[in-house]
């Protein structure tokens, strides 16, 4: 084979320059040599894509690379690599087709455009035979999709449980160790730069549905969009479930959840139980894992920070190798085809756990008509406790596995019941049973 | 590109067909279909050497496959892959090293032959133009050595923590939870059948000391061997010490230990305290987990069962799966050549932390000639406690930190000291200080 030194270089054309763009850019430009020994060939930055040439970090004003043309640079002749880094929708997904149209390799970290529709732009990118990878789109620096694409081959994933927002995470671990609530915690994200002024897609889940329909995608080689996943934020979870939670052994996680079911996948997202000696229960403040579990390979976590410049920039690097490297063979990455039509099932499908905390007067007899409520929607229970006496009692519930729509109609029949003062908390609980 | 149906077959030899052996020719039989659409052609099983026929779980004694003689097999004309499971040096590294010299892509998940040189391995890789792929020999499942050769392609390490040895972390946390001293755990992980009969190569540390070389290779580019790496192992962890990392709000785990240091690098084994909040203490029981710290990707873990026939098939079968392509396309894999020529340091150079537990009277005047001897080798103390009173005092010292040679200078002039009656213990402390 020719020595790297030989080969014509690659060049790489960037679309956004914003904090991970400029990383990006200071690192192709700084480790070029050490970039050009690993993907087999020198590295050239062709041009950068820019909505206001003036304001670049990094980058001098008047920098030949610099265009406002995106869409000209992104299908230009001597362009290999297009490294997409706008985020959004739109110009991002006319850009990205544009250049997979015109052969080009795509590096993306847009979290959004592939929640939305990732199966139809794996299809331009095959039909094109190029390469379409976007490890920084989920779980930040974490090696994470290139395991599930290649390193988990020959192995068939049956659960994925993971934590892939920071800031949520932050915000319900400050409830956890501080005994914050909700909007001190939130409040307290916001000061330290962990939450945006407008905290919507974050806790109420949006960003995590996006991940989750990614993940869920990979998984299962099958097509999942954000519009399928079901969605719960954090915006609920109020001080006493977190208390309710450490009674129990638990902590509460905002879970993106990837399930294998009889006749199709689930795929949510919503807060939930997991025991504190579960993995991903250890995971603390702003950071990100992944928990798999995989028929031959077991269970397994990925763990790290899961956002900011240096960790994205990271993941997007290998994968700009990564491409490279096929270019260079000629040859496109794994094929993570749709080839298993696997429908995504409703909500009521799911199968769950189910915390409850009933208020109660403490009465004889109470508990016989709450049992009955549960038998009859053929929902085991796993244990019960009474909490307080008298006036201000709390009856704790923990279920056995069901389906989701069974453990609903359960809880609306208690919420209607006369024993029943009221529905005080109801929250999912995940992780193996019997851990 | 040719449709996967049109490809000819890939042939793979499999050396070895114990517990992971026969689990990967299962599923190279029942995965077949699958297998091939990742690889992009079939993969055809050409023969399977093993040294008494007669004893074949899953294999018919008669099969036509089986043959004792592993050299033919390995350098078969029709042969493309080689899969070495038979463990240990000789004859493992003859025939490895023949099949690469005949053109053959190999894997292997032979610690040991790597531990001992796997520089020299990739030298006849690299000059027979052909891929040394081995995810299996470190941590089992734990999708950890392609990250670190490609993923993390443009980043620098910094430090590589691993718990890469599932018997000793079940004895630790046997005995951290159980209050069990290390006779009893032991004892209770050999009838689990977590350790041998014979645990000297796990509680010795031999089994981390191989993987740590491997580990400390693929991270600093350099070349390590087993020798390289200073080991300790567990058999001298004691119940009270336990107690005293939990009093200090740590665990004690087996650790192995690669880190980038001014002049080299250091690669070692040994117990440390770590602190409950690190990652790396909620890996429980059997479990393995590698932390690793890089310039720009920041902190990451990697988490999973780090032994067991299906882990360690699964590995061993995403490998096959790269090499295949690899193949196909007429590549090697990244080149992960010995290009950084770092020298691997004494033990006497590492940087770490000391925790020590001192036997001394309960006197005025006790703790002053005690932190004159770390002052006078240039160790700064970060706390000390005193524990008990009278003349069953204890004087609990954790230093801040400091080259390890200075630290053993320091404990073996206390240990002179008339004031102190006997050094209790003394472990390592690990994890970024101020955790």
């Amino acid at each position: 084979m020719p020595r790297t030194d030989d080969r014509a270089p690659l060049r790489v054309a960037l679309l956004g320059c914003g904090v991970v763009g400029s990383e990006v850019f200071r690192l192709l430009v700084e480790q070029a040599a050490d970039l050009r020994a690993r993907a087999g060939a020198p590295l050239e930055v062709a041009g950068v894509a820019v909505r206001d040439p003036a304001r670049r970090p990094g980058l001098a004003a008047g920098s030949a690379l610099l265009t406002t043309d995106a869409m000209t640079l992104a299908t230009r002749p001597d362009v290999d690599i297009v490294i997409e880094l706008m985020g959004g929708i739109e110009p991002a997904r006319s850009l990205l087709l544009a250049a997979m149209r015109a052969g080009k390799s795509v590096v993306t970290a847009n979290k959004e455009l592939l929640g939305q529709d990732s199966a139809a732009m794996h299809r331009v990118a095959r039909e094109h035979g190029t390469d379409l990878y976007y490890e920084g789109a989920v779980a930040g620096a974490i090696p994470l999709l290139r395991p599930l694409r290649e390193s988990l081959a020959g192995d068939a994933v049956r659960r994925v449980l993971g934590i892939v927002n920071g800031t949520t995470n932050y915000i319900l671990d400050q409830m956890d160790t501080q005994g914050a609530d909700f909007a001190d915690a939130l409040g307290e994200a916001q000061a330290l730069g962990y939450a945006e002024a407008d905290p919507t897609a974050d806790v109420e889940g949006f960003d995590a549905a996006a991940k989750t329909a990614i993940l869920a995608g990979l998984a299962f080689h099958t097509r999942v969009t954000t519009a399928d996943v079901h969605r719960e934020g954090i915006s609920a979870v109020r001080a006493a479930d977190i208390a309710s939670a450490r009674a129990l052994g638990c902590v509460v996680k905002l879970l993106a959840i990837c399930e294998r079911c009889d006749g199709g996948i689930s795929a949510r997202v919503h807060p939930a139980m997991i025991p504190r000696v579960h993995p991903l229960a250890a995971v603390r403040g702003a950071y990100n894992a992944v928990f798999v579990e995989a028929e031959s390979a077991g269970r397994l976590m990925f763990y790290g920070a899961g956002a900011g410049g240096g960790p994205t920039a990271s993941a997007v690097l290998g994968d700009v190798v990564a491409v490279a490297r096929n270019r260079i063979a000629g040859i496109r990455g794994p094929d993570t085809s749709t080839y298993a039509e696997l429908p995504v099932l409703p909500m009521g499908d799911a199968l769950t756990r189910y915390y409850v905390a009933l208020d109660v007067a403490d009465r004889p007899g109470v508990l016989a008509p709450v049992a009955e409520a549960f038998a009859r929607h053929n929902v085991s229970i796993r244990a019960v406790r009474q909490e307080g006496r008298g006036e201000d009692a709390n009856l704790v519930i923990v279920t056995h596995t069901a389906r989701e729509s069974q453990l609903a109609a359960t809880v609306a029949e208690l919420g209607a019941m006369p024993a029943v003062r009221a529905v005080g908390s109801v929250l999912r609980v995940e992780g193996e049973e019997g851990e």
